[in-house]
């Protein structure tokens, strides 16, 4: 995966992540908010779960075709672990990305369990997502001996907002559909997607000169850049919602009170799913 | 314990309990779901409290038995701790590893008190369990001075399973009865007694050639594996899991209804032990 | 800003935001403690939503104004990055300082829309106070290589103070107007202010001779030195904290409870905006 | 204080200390227990109230005298911080001591204004106590430039103590009458207490030979005496719990009930401090 496009390929799945995440969580918030004046009819708890199940459905899919990817493209493994013959183990970078998405697949699974069929709580579904967090960091920490010092750097920087997601969705598991938590959650997952653009920009820059990966003054400027992405997360995150919010207080304002009160018995006691927790 | 029975050992007790601790806590936890059509006749209060005095018992006489194999058996230290006559520590090891079990058995005392006497609050044994985990992983982490490079790695990485055991246990405290909580610390113990197999495995393999403890590559392996095993761990509690709930909701169909009635009013208020804290 | 003054103006100005918090906090807690005898005339709702504005635009302000310094004035970069003629980094210190500005600009910005739209759950300001903590520690930790054992050593200090702000501001995120963490974070804040302060005396004496900046003893002092700060800055909050409810209870005496009863009514549901969340 | 006795003297303070909160705590719980058979009669608010005064200023005047002794023996500083003639710092190691006992100091001094005046929530002594400990570990953390390896290692172990008491106080502050806490914090405080004493024993043996510094073994033994040493704490803390608890339970048996019903309208409303946060 060392490559400029084995890069930007998962940072483009954690920025839709990222946005898609943020999109659903301000949506559900801003319904739960404007309860009152039948806002449940724009997502009650049937579409919730509907979505979940999408959603999971396609991180499932995603998380098979990266793992098939990475056995079995041009350098893959080829499910070979040990060659016998040259006594090495075969292309440890595919399988421990492989590994990886072994991890968001079991997330995946676990979720559209719990959102089908109601066999465990609920919260299961962020302890599993703090798992894959943390066992993607765990993977990472171990993968950088002998590298250069910017190549570490930037790796070591991308941790802060994996350990970071982890820890957000370990709380959410206590403090289930807290918005703050929530969005903090999506800053750092659109963090991660916009670093590991960065990191390929960095060592396998596509056109330009090369960058002196063991000059400090790149350091310095790296770890500055990396603040300079996680504004840039804050303010992404923050249009979404406020856009979002905007657009559901004035579809609610265009329809008619009456026409409401009809729908809210037949919906009263099917709104959002975190409210029965 | 420098051999492979003597990873092999405690790797076995861990998995037991393991899977033990998850059969216990999906029963309570099926049962406390499904009380309103009387389930609690599965497992009531009193049953539980048996329940937990038997377990305790059994980990106390291990305890006490692991303490005396450590100390009597072929090359234990026999209750002396200095060699005056040739001035140094009688084997260390041997003398670690009991206080290791002390821990468990004051853990398991103390919850046999806890159960049998109302004496204190309950999540005492909690917190006393947290001790117990932490204590181990305090005792390994100053156990591996001078090793060979893939030794101290497979040992630390021992540590992730039992500080986590040891967090989950402390959190445990303020949320107990938190089935999420407890099936972490299920997959965690089922993590550390399948490690302690492998690290057997690696170490002192029973057949084969033996690993080479300065290769990187082996690290890298090693670290991978380690996920592979967290992996194997959530997938056994999920299936354990999954099958006590299946089994607690078809008995209860096939008993009839009446019959719960008639037993609901002597059992309405013994019910599960984590509902009166 | 490798001077003296460099260090003495930030320091100033956590010791006056410090100083101003630990007021506003006293006073709105004595108002809600001495609720029941109608001291929410002192601090209704209205006049805390419209001191958080003043508040935050000063905040806004002074980053604003920080930001522009730290770019155009003598030494600075001018907004030029890159010096592409002799290839290297353009005053990466001024743009490291002036990212540090922005996050607390983006800080009271967010707190501004909060507090005059009500567009998201007001605990968002204090978690964005915590990332503006976090970002400014985080990149003070890359700011230090190279230098000399005693120059570490005070920024590592100043750590201390910052990660501390940081742990408080998140943790109110879930315990909003929890008086403890409040003068915990003003505490700390003053201490900030005043290390900054030390540092500028001990890197840049403006009189005397310079440190030894190599010295061991010299170190041990200044760490001790840091817990005389604390000690100072804890003093300076018990004073002011005291003084503020003295003051709140004697004014509250003085007014006859007849024309309390009068505006009770009118502000009955206007009282603390912490109250409402 | 580089003696057996300076480690001998704030080991018996620990150990008193941890001794007094463990009867203390037990005291008030059972109170709060067998409330509902009127055992407020044996410690109602007014009564504890005047024990947290007395102990109070018992540590207040202790840690006076204690700063004092190191300022004015035979070898302190006598007040006097730099040496100018010789240009070094005066007994940096008296100077650190008598900062760790100003915030014990402080800590008494802040909970007995709190427990005499109700100027502010009560939580705040325990805040206040986490940061003397939190000053002591902090001080002791960079104590120990330039030991040899079994000095540092012993007072390492002891910063276990320290931070543990340090959290135990802070998560008081959030859960404040938890009895797990208070006895955590107790067992903690005794270990404290009696690995000083074992420090004085490794480092200035009274008696019999010297211990080699440099012996990694002895740094084994030491480490796994740590774990004895915690053992034996939470062995005195829970017979001390126990025999509080029957003494109470067995007082409250013979005093007969009649009397009781007497005693309690007026205690009613004045029961545990806790009670009323």
């Amino acid at each position: 995966m060392g490559s400029f496009k084995g890069h930007a390929l998962p940072g483009s799945f954690f920025l839709v992540a990222g946005i898609w995440w943020t999109g659903k969580y301000s949506l559900w918030h801003a319904t739960r908010r404007n309860k009152s004046i039948g806002s449940t009819r724009l997502a009650g708890r049937s579409l919730q779960r509907r979505l979940e199940i999408i959603e999971n459905s396609v991180v499932l899919f995603f998380s098979l075709v990266g793992m098939l990817a990475e056995q079995f493209l041009a350098d893959g493994p080829k499910l070979q672990l040990y060659n016998f013959a040259e006594k090495h183990w075969e292309d440890l970078m595919n399988w421990q990305h492989a590994t990886m998405y072994l991890f968001f697949g079991l997330a995946a699974t676990v979720s559209l369990v719990l959102h089908s069929t109601e066999a465990a709580p609920l919260a299961l579904d962020r302890l599993m997502l703090a798992v894959a967090f943390f066992n993607e960091g765990f993977l990472f920490l171990y993968h950088l001996h002998g590298r250069s010092m910017l190549d570490v750097h930037v790796h070591q920087l991308l941790l802060y907002a994996v350990f970071g997601q982890a820890i957000a969705a370990f709380l959410e598991v206590f403090h289930r559909g807290n918005i703050i938590l929530e969005l903090l959650r999506c800053t750092l997952t659109i963090l991660q997607g916009s670093w590991f653009w960065e990191i390929g920009f960095v060592l396998y820059p596509p056109s330009g000169p090369e960058w002196d990966l063991t000059d400090h003054s790149n350091m310095m400027f790296v770890t500055m850049c990396y603040s300079w992405h996680l504004a840039f997360a804050m303010l992404v995150v923050g249009v979404l919602y406020c856009t979002v919010s905007c657009v559901v207080r004035s579809r609610l304002k265009r329809t008619p009170p009456m026409e409401m009160g009809l729908l809210k018995t037949t919906e009263r006691d099917a709104e959002s799913e975190d409210d029965v927790l």
